[in-house]
């Protein structure tokens, strides 16, 4: 949407009064066959051209849930009408705590009731609830279907939208049950993000920090330099924290699709922040916002096995806070680390026993390193406490 | 086991007399790096060779039915013992009525519970319901574990076993929640037909008799001359028509992995099958039972279409009541055949509600065919009453 502007380099307010409904920007996850397009650009989902030449079916299903839905399954049942003879949509209750068997079934259900067939395309029109359950309906509904990502909140857009994990959660763990299959497109429409709520915003803010320590000093510089304009939605700032979130999530991805070394990078500060989301229960804080706290944690894990400053530990929490996130962990009862640990354990990062942390420098080089528990236990207390 | 038996050669009395735990017999499924063995043989369960050399895990998890597990294993664990630091055990409740979401949720809560990471290897011990249920597990489990099939029936070691195809079924339709996702290894220890019941000797037996007609009439004709020493478990016949099966359904499926061709002629009677056995209720009659019955429903539409002759027909129908399996297809109901077209509609093969059947014809060709419903509700009818 905005080639002008570049990781470190001026804010982008001058190119507010350019063409909001310009041509979609193009990112390309690169995975061979599997290769798909992600479409980044306002106005997106009532522009014809974002739907042409996706696989033909007699039905396709958009899958969304309560809030969304009423705002724009009737605008992309619209899009579709041209392209399919049947258009059917499940909408299903909204929140994590419905990222469960019997809300996924509920796709199923539906499908079979409707005879679909193993053509049907599914569309996941939602937040990442929604993108992560309907991919894992479409990997399995008669051992897959084809389906398209059309992310609505910040979160999705720049990162659960892209490169294919899908899963629902299973009472004992978060994202154990699902799959590695891949959209065959991304769809977003930068427009849906003005009706996402403050505190949702600000998770997918998360996010879109995530890549900068990670990856690309020069990009968390340019989230540092423009973050009143990313609070402030500002279409050109927006537009380019996506595309620069994409395009890094795609080179990582394009790399390593399965998770066998590079990609668990992407994980900074979900460990920690897993281990939040479970122990307080999942939904009472967005998944955003304990992957924020969970990257404050990370960098303090990191600077106690001296890999990053204090100061950029610092640094990391002002900013972390800035986008309207918690930075102080939440106290899972009198056996507060020992609790972390046991749900951490679970994570599927952990091999035999032994937890694995993503940690980063300065430099935005990130490993993965299995930590003692006592060290873990310590940066628990003091992020905690 | 035996090299010397070949389509329509002599019977293999003269062989019985061999060494009988002889080196495994080994297939293998060419699908590029997802490539794997099928080791057939007696007594490979308990032979030291047969598991070396599979992928390191600090877990070896065995999952198998109340049935299976007394009988096998303690031999597989004892096996697995030099391999694996820890080797546990999932025991389900038996048969094709508990290949649901519950049951298959036993597994994932066992390895959740056991804290078992992405390296954890499971082990299908059983049939086909175990295999298909063991194989989707390892599918989803924290998005794919490996698994190994040690399938302990007839149909599973020539059949369900072998190929990837894993599945539950649900409510509206059999196998319709699921994944094509490959074993590392399969593995058919001739000597656990030994404890197999009658029944599901025979249901094993369908799928055997199905090669000949879609792919080898020379199979076909052994089949029938080796029938009698088939039906006494004749090692040797066993281990022939275990080695071919597992020939043809390997050739079959590395030209086509994900059944978007050729593949779907292994369905051959399953359309029918598949009707049968949701419309009497699943567990009613075995798989095997309603594919010897659907194939002689699809030899008879086959002969409706013009491809066979009636003799053809009769012979098939002959073969599959000397294997002990029915003929006769049951009546669902008053509105039978309408009955049975609604089931089908659901079918996987069905495309756009056109319900579509492998039709065969005498020199071993099978082809995917749309067919108006009044051609086969004449069928249907011309086979249950």
């Amino acid at each position: 949407m905005d080639a002008t502007l570049s990781p470190g380099g001026a804010a982008g307010d001058a190119a507010v009064a350019r063409v909001p409904h310009g041509p979609a920007h193009v990112v390309t996850i690169d995975l061979g066959q599997r290769s798909y397009p992600i479409l980044i650009g306002a106005g997106l989902l009532r522009e014809p051209a974002t739907w042409a030449g996706l696989p033909r079916a007699s039905t396709a299903v958009i899958v969304s849930n309560t809030t969304v839905a009423p705002l724009y399954a009737a605008a992309l049942h619209a899009a579709l009408a041209p392209h399919y003879p049947r258009v059917l949509e499940v909408v299903l209750p909204d929140g994590e705590a419905h990222k469960d068997w019997p809300t996924l079934n509920r796709i199923f259900d539906a499908l079979l009731e409707q005879a679909c067939d193993r053509k049907t395309v599914l569309l996941a029109l939602g937040g990442g609830v929604i993108g992560d359950m309907t991919g894992f309906a479409a990997a399995c509904y008669m051992r897959g279907v084809p389906f398209v990502q059309v992310p609505t909140t910040l979160l999705a857009q720049v990162d659960s939208s892209v490169g294919g994990k899908t899963a629902i959660n299973h009472p004992l763990g978060k994202n154990m049950i699902g799959a590695f299959y891949q959209p065959v497109r991304v769809v977003c429409d930068l427009d849906t993000l003005a009706t996402l709520p403050a505190r949702e915003y600000s998770a997918g803010l998360a996010e879109v920090i995530k890549y900068g320590p990670i990856f690309d000093p020069a990009f968390l510089d340019w989230i540092e330099a423009h973050l009143g304009a990313l609070m402030a939605r500002d279409p050109v700032a927006v537009a380019y924290a996506v595309r620069r979130s994409c395009e890094i999530k795609a080179a990582v991805v394009g790399e390593d699709e399965r998770e066998s070394g590079l990609r668990a990078i992407l994980n900074f500060g979900h460990t920690f922040g897993h281990a939040i989301e479970a122990g307080l229960g999942y939904g009472a804080w967005l998944h955003g916002e304990a992957v924020g706290c969970g990257m404050v944690m990370a960098a303090t894990l990191s600077q106690r096995l001296g890999r990053v400053s204090q100061a950029y530990v610092e640094r990391l929490t002002r900013l972390t806070a800035a986008a309207g996130l918690p930075t102080r962990a939440p106290v899972l009862g009198p056996d507060n680390a020992a609790r972390y640990l046991a749900l951490m354990r679970v994570d599927k990062k952990a091999e035999g026993g032994a937890i694995r942390f993503v940690v980063v420098d300065e430099q935005g080089h990130a490993a993965l390193q299995a930590v003692p528990d006592a060290v873990v236990a310590e940066v628990i207390e003091a992020c905690s406490r």
